[in-house]
């Protein structure tokens, strides 16, 4: 095991994935990625091996072209294996996934086979709440409900438009079709909203653009096997020149 | 039983409330009103006695005024106590729901205790799918998926949010408070879009704004009894001068 960062603070959310926790500067949280991996709300649960080091690579590598791309985020640097430096942000409750083809909840909602390419890109909302098991939502909802105002979503409407603008050629460049994402925006003290959380293959579909494989937590969802396999791929593939 | 109207052509829908013929004009139809009642997608199924009349009587009532605060609607004429003549059009396939205070399925999905003001009122759009059981969307999804287009959909939210404007008023002068509400919309030959379908205890939440009374189909759904009743105190509030 590595040491803890000397910054580690009080431990502030354990979520299912991740562990955020205080630093001595209250604008400052260290994310620590778990190898815990859950399914179907927290129904199916297990450890995925790496899993913890891979996402937190990958969304080290990831957030900052996305920066440098214009979309401010929340990341600040890796510290170590398993830990990164981010920006303390209030989480907009608003989970937003954005669709480049169908699949998952969206193909067995409307009954249209994975794979479908949308014609437009779709972004969907739905309120974070494990309780409630994310139910899908839409902006009307999270303005009267007072999740987020009518100008935040706008921006964040606007920033995951641009993440994905950026993240589907950078995949297809790796050889890898972005299927569909979630992300998390959350506010900074001034009310500057970021992109926060993480990318990596626990939030993203990611097919191979040959075979069409499965290179996400799909292969968790569905028993596919390969999992870990699967996770390493994908860093190499983000990490890799090109 | 009266007689059918001699213009009565071909029989072109039978839905689960209403019976939609041609006419010997190719831009009009008869819709006839059943008393046949449906709820939770067709699972439960029964005769309200009175409910064609009433719900023509009811939606031939308030097009006509809808119609002068300067919403285009289907409606030309009541023909019979069961029967009205319309305009022919493409309906949508987007029901659009308006929500004054949470109730349904919007409180169910997000646990929200039925009877909440909402700050704003809330446009919700399920696909129109009896197969799918009317599944919620938003306008991103039926944009990419060729249910309308963007001009269309900016246009049917204007008017639905004009047909609350009218409604909500209009009914608490009548002791009502409209809770919710489902509109389909269909488009003319020309593409115009116009209120098509029908505004009745079918389709609406009405509660008596002394008691918090369920005087709409929520009396069906849920087994409270005086259904019938229901039905025809909606129409004589809503034919009475206030
Ligand atoms: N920069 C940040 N500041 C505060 N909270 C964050 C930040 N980035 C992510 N979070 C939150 O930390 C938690 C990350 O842990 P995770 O295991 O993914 O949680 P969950 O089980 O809620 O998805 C999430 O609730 C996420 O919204
Ligand atoms: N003016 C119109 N022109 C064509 N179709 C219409 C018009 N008004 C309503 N409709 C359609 O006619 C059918 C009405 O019957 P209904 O029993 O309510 O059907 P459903 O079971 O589909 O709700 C609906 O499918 C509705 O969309
Ligand atoms: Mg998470
Ligand atoms: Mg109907």
């Amino acid at each position: 095991m590595t040491q803890p960062h000397p910054d580690l603070g009080e431990l502030r959310y354990e979520g299912k994935a991740k562990r955020v926790y205080a630093t001595p500067d209250p604008t400052v949280y260290i994310v620590e990625y778990k190898d815990d991996a859950t399914a179907f709300n927290g129904v199916k649960k297990a450890q995925i091996g790496g899993k913890g080091a891979i996402n937190n690579a990958i969304t080290a590598a990831i957030y900052p072209q996305l920066e440098a791309a214009g979309i401010p985020t929340h990341f600040i640097e890796k510290l170590s294996e398993r830990e990164q430096r981010v920006k303390a942000v209030e989480i907009v409750p608003v989970e937003v996934i954005v669709r480049n083809v169908a699949a998952g909840s969206f193909s067995k909602r409307l009954n249209i086979e994975e794979g479908t390419l949308l014609p437009r890109p779709v972004v969907e909302y739905c309120y974070k709440s494990d309780a409630l098991g994310d139910p899908l939502i839409n902006t009307d909802t999270a303005i009267s409900l007072g999740w987020a105002t009518e100008t935040e979503l706008t921006r964040i409407r606007e920033l995951a438009l641009q993440v994905r603008d950026f993240l589907t050629p950078f995949f297809l460049k790796r050889g890898i079709k972005l299927i569909d994402f979630k992300l998390e925006f959350g506010k900074l003290a001034d009310g500057t909203i970021v992109l926060a959380d993480e990318i990596s293959p626990d939030t993203c579909r990611f097919w191979d653009a040959e075979t069409n494989e499965k290179m996400d937590k799909d292969r968790f969802r569905r028993d596919l096997g390969g999992v870990e396999d699967a996770y390493a791929e994908m860093l190499k593939r983000v990490t890799q020149g090109v």
